[in-house]
């Protein structure tokens, strides 16, 4: 391999992330008349559905207030982040349980609600990165309000109203720690480190259960003593989700110093890629199985944004923190992947979904699940990285 | 078009069933350790996983008895009938709640439940097939109460546990009058018309709200009245949903003598299987937009085995009783479409799911929602309607 051209893709990553993927969200997705923001987007901006789904409204708030904290304090950035901010602040909560809806008319009133904890998870990163850029301390209270709450429901699964059924074996879901993770992260910036540490401290004792030395896999589903679970849901193997989570492990080991978690972070990172990777037409699988039994998902052949962004912020962190040229190389293989097959050359963002030959699927470049999301946080976490190594 | 050669069909048809799907089953599906079927099966048969979904177990029951009590009294599928009516009467239900589960460990200890009715829909329809094929109508009694259930959920939406939310629009999916409609045919057999009919009738005029005959279209999803419902949702087609609820009301038409309802059913039919065929490349979509924005579906574009199964029985049946070469001739496409590409020449059996080329994307012959059901059916209800036309 040639010398690594750090220049090069700092320069394409600015402008991607500045003069294509910010302009096409604030063009077409703030919702002035109602708040909030518009994420069911068609490829040219085209609002198709005007669901407010708060997984993504309260990822656009974090992302545009970490832009602002951390980019450039830009007005215009912070003005959009607290369109979202008093959306979700004013509509995003059951009065009466005080969960997070999933979903809400465009007009705020509530549409739907999940037994799951992640729409708190994202509203608590939301409002800390938000009461950041606003510099009103007050809001955090409420994240972390939700924040300890979230930690009893993660431990009690049917707190959240999903019946616990005899035949059931505990599992545990890589999800759940990774998000406690990030959470704890998040709450501990600015101060609050060592309260906050004991949370991420066992997080990554749970994510590093998912790792299976022996078959050079992260499995999505275990027991949660780590061991193996069976059937479909026990094989099941999510390489976007399981590099995600190597580089939140690796930035942590890079904070503390441990050498094994270090270790341990950089396989999950090759061994998901490697194990995900489609020799064949390229890309990263959506779903496989261990055993290479059928996916229980129609889609898992699928190529969808989120895994190459992560997993294209992931190699460049390992080359970052290792010097390999080895990570340097799938850096460059998954980030052209990426940007020649997901980055819309005509109206901006990029794809979200593609067929397992690389062609799009879908023309939108939002949905109900496709936000202002992973291709910003990938594309400014990458460009940090790539100041430090130019 | 060649004159239609339904002998050529028949005999096609009854060697697919008897030699090719009916074995495959009987070899591998019957769980004689812990008693009902194994349905998530490789392509060769081999178990992949161990659930036992009640969707699934039931079907299973419904068709082997349909298949004795119509087609021949072979003791060998009364015997595999009787092996998961006895697992699905034992294990199926909560006994406090009276709900039927979703899905059940192989030894019969409940896994989970859903918050929908279709799991007691197949568990009704299981049931009393079954009492006529064992000669015992006192097993119908528990099928009765259980439908008189389904009527009341299926009328208050919240009864089933799921929160109503003040933002959400009432709808009607066409999922839920297709259910009872079948429900009532099949309890009405054998002497109980009468006393079913006004269900079937209700029923009828709950499906064709969803017949939009200035857009040639069927939706999946209308408001109470038939008026359209906004955003994705509102706009979703099945096709093959929409194709099989025609030929549900194409029999009934049959029975009834009723012209407008007839014409209606062969709208039904024939515009969905128009604005659901792939001119690219062939087969029928999954799913569709009613304006072609984009699917929220990330599988919308896959040809799944099940609608290719209703659509070339309602064809078939369309041609049958309208003697309308063009029905002949889209049974011929669909037909030939789905032996080429779904039955599989070395195993038996078929399979469930290809890309939009046509290439299929699984090995699976049976998973969660695929079991002894679409295919026997299709090829059982065809060959009943190539006798009479040959």
């Amino acid at each position: 391999m040639k010398r690594f051209e750090a220049g090069k893709y700092l320069d394409l990553f600015r402008r991607e992330l500045l003069e294509r993927v910010i302009p096409f969200w604030l063009e077409h997705s703030l919702d002035r008349e109602c708040g909030g923001y518009f994420t069911c987007l068609d490829r040219d901006g085209r609002v198709y559905d005007t669901t407010k789904f708060m997984w993504l409204q309260s990822r656009q708030v974090w992302m545009l207030s970490r832009l602002y904290n951390s980019l450039d304090k830009n007005e215009v950035w912070l003005d959009a982040a607290r369109l979202g901010f008093e959306f979700i602040r004013k509509y995003g909560r059951d009065q009466s349980s005080g969960r997070v809806y999933f979903s809400l008319a465009r007009d705020g009133r509530p549409l739907s609600i999940q037994r799951k904890i992640f729409a708190e998870v994202f509203y608590v990163m939301a409002l800390n990165e938000y009461s950041r850029a606003a510099g009103d301390r007050e809001i955090n209270k409420e994240a972390v309000e939700i924040f300890e709450k979230v930690i009893k429901w993660a431990a009690d699964p049917a707190a959240l109203g999903r019946p616990l059924l005899e035949g059931q074996r505990p599992s545990s879901s890589l999800a759940v720690p990774m998000s406690i993770l990030w959470m704890a992260e998040q709450l501990g910036r600015g101060g609050d480190e060592k309260a906050f540490q004991p949370f991420i401290d066992n997080s990554i004792k749970g994510i590093l259960l998912h790792l299976k030395s022996e078959k050079k896999i992260v499995l999505e589903n275990v027991a949660p003593d780590g061991s193996l679970l069976d059937g479909t849901n026990g094989r099941l193997i999510n390489p976007g989700h399981a590099i995600e989570a190597g580089w939140f492990v690796l930035e942590e080991a890079r904070k503390t110093g441990d050498r094994e978690v270090k270790e341990k972070a950089l396989k999950m990172i090759e061994w998901s890629l490697e194990k995900g990777w489609d020799k064949e037409y390229g890309g990263i699988f959506y779903f496989l199985d261990a055993e290479d039994f059928p996916s229980p998902h129609l889609e898992w052949f699928m190529k969808l944004w989120w895994p190459h962004c992560e997993a294209a912020y992931a190699t460049l962190l390992a080359f970052r923190e290792t010097g390999d040229k080895h990570f340097a190389a799938l850096f460059q293989k998954v980030a052209d992947y990426a940007f020649s097959r997901f980055s819309d050359p005509l109206y901006g963002e990029w794809f979200g979904y593609l067929d397992r030959h690389g062609m799009p699927t879908h023309t939108l470049k939002g949905g109900a699940y496709k936000g202002f999301f992973h291709v910003p946080r990938f594309l400014l976490l990458s460009i940090k990285l790539l100041e430090e190594i130019a």
